[in-house]
Formats: structure tokens, C-alpha cells, sequence
């Protein structure tokens, strides 16, 4: 692919994900104020912006199959508990920002935990298996991860129980 | 709040709102190929990168009330219909890369359509009335968005009515 193409749809796969995952936030927002269909609207836009995503994506020939896949996100939260947040952190200490240290302490807390289902995802698909987790947990505050049930406080950010969502 | 804790929040803000794209692309191809504890997983950890988004766009003060979020939405859309999405297209064209004079022009038919969904949502939420349309209809190949129900042939893509997805 020419270089001036595969640039532009990696920007343009940036900025659908980007609207895909704000519309996703307004939609909750809508909600809460009680504009239900207001809600629907950005919920099916953020879907029509995944689907755009989606063939930027397969035009980059960056779909594979499970395993590559499942490398691929390895090597992405990989990068984020190694380099990227503890860099982003930091910063935001250096530089006494109290709200992005949260963030970014959340984040990295979070895709430490990542790393290692997505390892051991591969293990499993490496042998022809799926994954083994019946249910996941993730604390909606914090994006806390984990198999093991919901906790009754969340041990990253304190959350109770209830601000857990079953996958 | 300072430049550089500032960049990397909307540094961060991209790399969340990509993992979660990629990983809700990632769940679809598990799904087709009968791995479902494996999708499950790829959608849990998709929605804990959400929750980072979010946490990163509150820390950047960029979530605002019903109006300004879709001010926000409308000045997105209409960058990609007026600026972006015609240079790409453009791009594609004049480099003979067919796949993404295709997803381009995809997603440019669809985002002419979600600017005017967007300037109608704004015109009622400006009277306090939440928007009208009780279903929105999306076409899963190339994004088309109707409030008119599913056509029996997708008008931009050619897709069949059972392509669509309602919302
Ligand atoms: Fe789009
Ligand atoms: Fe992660
Ligand atoms: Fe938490
Ligand atoms: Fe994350
Ligand atoms: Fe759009
Ligand atoms: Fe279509």
C-alpha cells in the first residue's frame, strides 16, 4: 500500500475510534439527563463509526486471525504498562496534575492486568482452546479487571461491589 | 492545566478509544470462529478501556451537558464531510488503492448523514425536547444511517436489509 494511503486510513481509523468512544460517553451522559432517545441516537452513530473503523482496519491488512490477534493486544498493553503510563504518570505528578494521575494510575493498574489474560488467552489458542474465564468483572470507575467475582471494594480505586459489570 | 500532562492525556485518550476499537473488532472474529469465552474476554476488556477514556476526556474537561456534546459532535462530522474524508478519498483515488477509495468514500456517504441527525438533535435539545426518532437503522458493511427503517437494498453499499442493525 502507497504511503500517503496507509497514513490517512491509520488517522482516520484513529478518528472514528475516537468519535466511536465519545458518542459511547454522551450516550451515557444523554441517560442520566433522561433524553432516551437522544441516547439511541449517539448509541447508533458510535455503532455506524465502529463499522467505518472496522474497514480502515481490514483495508490495513490488520486483521488476522485469533492468534495474531491476541498478539497484537499483547504487544499494545505491553507497551502501556512498560512505557507509556508510567511515563504519563509521572508526568502528571511532576507536574501536580491530581486528575490525570488518577487516570493514568487507573490505566496502568488495569493493563498490567490485561497483559496477562491476553497471554494467557494465547496459551489456550496456541493449543487449540478457547479462553477459560466463564465470567470477567470490571470496576466501572477504575476499569479494574478481573475473574475472580466481583470484589466487595475494588482494590485499585475503592469502588463497592456494585459498580462492577459482568461480562 | 499544563501542556504536557495535557498532550498525553489526549495521547492517552487515542490509544484507549483505538485498544477498544481494535478488541471490539478482535470479539467479532473470536465469535465467527465458535471461540465465545475468547470474544467475551476481547469485549470485558474493551469496555475496562472505555472507563480509561472516559476517565482521561473528564480529566481534559471535555464532557460538557446534552448541547455542547453534540456542538462537539457536529464540529467532528463536519470536519470529516468538508476537510478530511474528501482528501482521502481524493488520496486513494490518485494512489489506485481501491479498498480505501471504498472505506473512505463509505464513510464519507455516512457522516453527510450524521452531521444532519446531529444539527436536528441540536435544534430539539435547544427546546429541552429529547430527539424524535423512535429507531435508527444501520447498515453493518459501510455505516449508512436511516430513521426511515431498513431498505430492502443499502443505497451507498448495495447490502441486503438483513445487513442492518437496529438500534
Ligand atoms: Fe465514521
Ligand atoms: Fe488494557
Ligand atoms: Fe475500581
Ligand atoms: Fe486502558
Ligand atoms: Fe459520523
Ligand atoms: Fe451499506
Amino acid at each position: 500500500m502507497r504511503d500517503m494511503t496507509k497514513k490517512f486510513l491509520e488517522d482516520a481509523f484513529a478518528g472514528e475510534s475516537m468519535a466511536h468512544m465519545k458518542y459511547l460517553i454522551f450516550a451515557d451522559e444523554a441517560e442520566k439527563a433522561g433524553f432516551k432517545k437522544l441516547a439511541n441516537l449517539f448509541k447508533a452513530i458510535a455503532y455506524a463509526e465502529f463499522v467505518h473503523a472496522r474497514n480502515h482496519f481490514k483495508a490495513l491488512k490488520k486483521l488476522g486471525d485469533n492468534q495474531q490477534n491476541i498478539q497484537s493486544c499483547i504487544a499494545g498493553e505491553t507497551f502501556e504498562v512498560e512505557e507509556m503510563y508510567p511515563v504519563y504518570k509521572e508526568t502528571a505528578k511532576l507536574q501536580g496534575e491530581k486528575e490525570a494521575q488518577i487516570s493514568t494510575h487507573y490505566a496502568l493498574e488495569a493493563e498490567k492486568i490485561h497483559a496477562e489474560m491476553y497471554k494467557k488467552a494465547l496459551n489456550l489458542v496456541n493449543e487449540g482452546k478457547d479462553y477459560e474465564a466463564e465470567k470477567i468483572y470490571i470496576c466501572s470507575v477504575c476499569g479494574y479487571t478481573t475473574e475472580e467475582g466481583a470484589p466487595e471494594k475494588c482494590p485499585v480505586c475503592g469502588a463497592s461491589k456494585s459498580a462492577f459489570v459482568e461480562f
